[in-house]
């Protein structure tokens, strides 16, 4: 390869900042939604937004979990059914750990390598890992306007830690 | 610095590459829009989508030449006024090419250097570029749910390329 092809963009300790801040962002927004509406406020017939939480909550530490012990699971959101706030944020704080633990895990030259992601997105590790990070900026992004849409003022998107 | 510190997560080449794919999905959503509702049709108060897309095509190009000739210029969206579809999408793929070529000018080294983007965002550049690409994101997040409240199902996420 040339020198160009290998030039680094940031490091892994970089992008594993950038996506706790991102982390932060989305509980902050998590935090400002009313209990109720939290669990069925909808534009469009859309998912509520404990429905997208849910989602990335069975994405990124598992995901982590499944590359660093190199064993493809099927994804499975199913196991975790939240009735409450407080319960969704108990649980996101404890992937916090989980994602930090496994991702320093994951060597320099396996973020290069492919992965079969729950069996059916085979990409380069670090594609998957921005995915996540890109999904979750995307779904909070629907989020912030439901907290518009019910007269709420969301989080500020440059505030992350 | 330990070697932990030092690992790479991706070249700079995957970044853009990464980033070229978000603006091809970006477009996708422009070009999705009816051309009425892409300058007046809001939820919740919001700006319009070409009001986000204008937004977008004044950060990425200006910021990199910035970046390149080392100029702090203050943020301005005041000389891009389009009132049709055509005329920004023309624009948008203009600035493509103006990506590609700053993008490429900017060395290794520079990635880690703090600039003072817009003389008021005083992060390393690889930061300032993570963040176009995030705000990116999050602002077609917004104009997806703005296509589904319009009744038109918007391009899939993971679609690129």
């Amino acid at each position: 390869m040339s020198t160009t092809s290998t030039k680094q963009f940031m490091t892994t300790e970089q992008l594993l900042e950038h996506w706790q801040g991102h982390r932060n962002l989305t509980r902050r927004t998590l935090e400002a939604f009313p209990e109720k509406e939290l669990f069925d406020f909808s534009i469009a017939g859309m998912r509520s937004f404990s429905k997208m939480i849910v989602e990335l909550i069975s994405i990124a530490g598992p995901s982590l979990k499944s590359i660093v012990e190199n064993s493809i699971e099927k994804y499975d959101e199913s196991s975790f059914n939240p009735t409450t706030k407080v319960e969704i944020l108990k649980k996101w704080d404890e992937e916090t750990l989980v994602i930090n633990d496994y991702f320093k895990q994951i060597s320099e030259e396996r973020f290069q390598e492919t992965f079969n992601l729950f069996g059916e997105f085979e990409f380069p590790i670090y594609e998957n890992i921005l995915y996540f990070i890109d999904n979750e900026i995307h779904h909070r992004a629907q989020g912030f306007i439901y907290l518009r849409a019910l007269g709420i003022q969301p989080p500020f998107f440059w505030e992350r830690f």
